[in-house]
């Protein structure tokens, strides 16, 4: 049974929601994907967050946009941490599925994370899990360390090229 | 059996909830209202919204705030059309219930009102049964024609007494 | 004569709004479709909703973008429930369309639903019309059922294929 | 016949709306003070508009709030210029009134003023009419003058004080 | 003397604002059109102003986007009526321009518009002139009923074909 | 060692964060509380986010107001799971506190809770350490049934006294 | 000559602004303080900006609200740093004054502090005086161990009493 | 030792950074441009800021988007004036970056400018150097006199045009 389970209102998320997978397992976390729609699929959202510590999951992570019910609502039905991702949105550019998600009424928590912050979901469920695991919170340690080097090493290319040639080196990157 | 279910999420929205249920019944609607927390009372929501139809209740009338899911919720476990109330909050102001309540996904929708608009929400109730009910319909054009006759007495006193005069009986009727 | 009158304030809201009389159709319902400018015809405006009972209409459906009267005109002209679309917006994005149409004051509702949500709209007709309609309110939860089969079988592809081959397959699809 | 038209939707704008009435007798601007209610009069709001041109009034003034129509509706039926005053409410502070009335389409405009910017709008109009009355300009060029004396006296006092002690005079004026 | 004044913070203003001219000169008004900026030519802004009335201008017309002070500062150095139009921004759409134009305090009024909406500051200009141009009111009443007949014969078509064929033939006419 | 340390910006987030230790206190969850300022104690939160693994505690809980940078810059320095609260503020009510605090860019996550929602955040801390502690975990469940029954109860008592006279009840509580 | 000219649109800014003044006066940078309209008194606006550098001013902070020009005239008449503080507002909270502050277009830049961050705008005066003022530094350095004492101190308080003591002898310390 | 230190949270803001150190190089002011993330090289921020003035630099130019922490850590690490540039984002187009550098609390100021205004943050940059160095002044005059005469080119060149013939101009420029 994988520790975490990432959750999405709709397939049309799974372009964010696959940063969270794609870290976690980066991380060495085991994780399952599926979809769970709060409006369309009630029924297998009060399963699936029921059943949820039963089947050994320790933490959901759960997408959805607009009136985002999904991550507040399986919070609702378990008492495992949810972290929340709002998926930005057309009209309202994801101000909806911030509101939505995060601000929840006493008694139920969402862990909420940036719009469209998917892979900051996987490391907050990771950083939740390494909260009894010292081996998974060294390698975040790790992977902050790595952060820190490349920014370092961006720096210093920087300082050493000046901001026009560094700009024209960026521009040719990306063609 | 009521023909309008009222709904809130808190023993606290009802002073708003309240007038719907005023109205309701000024306009010979029967009415039954409660309380059902889409968060704290997740099961309880699913058989209310899932028996409503089969108990003979028309329509669903719902009131909540801040990430405001009740009456999406509801829309999600019955076909019965559902009025929400986005009640007002301290940090926004309503502006999170209304995007939670208003913003649902293709599939399921909510007719949403104004900001704490429980009176409407009652006269949508209203409007909906009237439908197939011309008696409804003809007490619903006996209020309208009220309204338009209270503002032209008033427009009528304004006009008489000028601004200024109207303004001070305004403060004294408020004293 | 239809059930349901489908109204705008520009063709231009023809794309979003054809959206609803797409689904009325699909579901057997009725339905009308014309442009009424509140702003540029209002003697139009209060003719369609002054007749609107009197010809047989049941229930009103109207989009309108900006400073968006044309709802809540036709709510003060008629007893008829109204669903008003607020129509997304190149400056606002629509949250001009959605408090001019939803912030209306006690006595006169307008039934909103999302920006753009003219599907969400017609689904809300026909769960008004079923409010006394039991064959109609039957295809409606056909139609929810359906919602749900296409959801869980997209679950059931995303765990079978896991998160990475499946977002191929969508690139794929759209390509 | 007066020249200004001062219109609202309901007497508890009036406490706002006197300042227009107020700053236009000040400056000898003829003006009527009435009530209009787009939503409860529809029938009054269509012949107040459509008359006033041929009744003589030159401006129209009109404060309405939330989803706030009666400026717009009073302009589509008038060519007379509109001024548009934005009444703060209570759960968007003015937001929905702003947009309601300013975000006008294309081909019928408002003169949109501040939020509760009465005083302002019936200043608006005095400079409207005094377009052709020179003689209001002049008493307009007048006013201007006494904002900037006001304006220099305190500003020498001020000076001549410190903040400090200035702050002291002020609280005890308000005392 | 032209009628009226148009004028703009910036030449990329031009698309925009060339919309309150070219409506100008359908309608047989007068105009100059030319650019003032509040930041980088403030004298040029208090000469414009302050030398308006005395060269015969009767309305200004100023578009300004972000801190958009071009039209307040107008309104300060003359008693002409001076039309605001907010032009839309990156960040904000338009909303800095909006709130830095129409949130004028007590005392100096801009009569603003909608964002981008300087084909109705050229309307409301004319309506403005038109108060004591009875010729002018004319042209401007002949305006509204083609704006209607527009809108009518549209009606007709959509009502004849079907909002699909419609739609078809809509989107051919863009092609 | 307490497993939880609370700490926030200012003593004046006292009355808000105090929520999040008497939950904790009610769970049977150890927990510190201190004050730590990003701003003016910018060494103190280098060395108590720095040493927080090392000094054995598992969680923190930050709450901040404003520019808030507390929660994201201790999550800049420790891979603890860190749950942000965001401070209501009177210019913008907490939305540049939620802002600042839940817009975290990849690689550093906080978890974000509602505005003031400091009870929440001691609740997702439980939630975290209930991830690896069964019994915390059967705790949070029976807290969960106990919001669950006393809705329940209030739903029964305003079934029983119906909605008037449940209002007149609460009134009473209140004085 | 002072160093720092302090000025607002109106004297109801002064209980603001007044602690700009204060906290210069602590740290023993010298400044005048007066009152300066953008929109009642232009002229005085573009002289004391013009005269700002030759009169030997070197920074000027400047207070204003609603639509507020001020800051960004005066910038646009000298070449001096500007320092511009939002005043809240009744309909908008400060927000209006923000973006009209804050969102100069490029060329003439306004250094904006936080909506009535007074205060703020002080210190940072004397930041800016303190670029070329070694002493003035050191006693910035001095102010900001103040500080940084003030929290440690109370942070020891919290420690030593523990949360619920520390608020009840918060709130006596009010009462 | 440059006079400036320009420095941003990630490469990616290069392009919009790259403006101030343009102008500031165009004004002949030395600036140094690195690469500083508060959330990933929190140690490098520290540093960075804590060594500024001992370094020689006089002025920081801090660039950072969403919950932008960067301008005001350095804030709390040096007494140097900060000029924060809150850098436009995806979710919130800038709305987000602003409040997260603007709301800073009493104590610590930060001098903002508008989204992605870089090159107003080395103009201002300039101006607080100029306050001791007349020359620089002098230059920033001869620059505004010029941001001046392009204007008054531009306004002769439309008023001679006229508007049609000028945005045919335009646009012939542009491609």
């Amino acid at each position: 049974m994988p520790d975490v389970g990432i959750v999405m209102g709709s397939d049309s998320d799974l372009p964010v929601m696959a940063e969270a997978s794609a870290i976690l397992q980066a991380l060495g976390v085991s994780a399952e994907t599926t979809i769970v729609s709060a409006h369309r699929t009630p029924h297998r959202l009060t399963e699936y967050a029921a059943n949820a510590r039963r089947r050994g999951l320790k933490v959901l992570v759960a997408g959805a946009g607009g009136a985002a019910h999904l991550p507040g609502m399986l919070a609702s039905h378990t008492v495992l941490p949810v972290v929340g991702v709002p998926i930005q949105t057309k009209a309202f550019q994801g101000l909806d599925s911030l509101l939505s998600i995060v601000q929840m009424p006493a008694g139920i928590p969402v862990a909420t994370v940036a719009v469209n912050g998917a892979k900051n979901a996987g490391l907050l469920a990771a950083r939740i899990l390494a909260a009894s695991d010292a081996s998974l919170a060294d390698r975040l340690e790790a992977y902050a360390r790595n952060l820190e080097a490349e920014v370092l090493e961006k720096a210093a290319r920087l300082e050493s090229l000046g901001p026009e040639a560094y700009l024209q080196a960026l521009s040719k990157a990306v063609l």
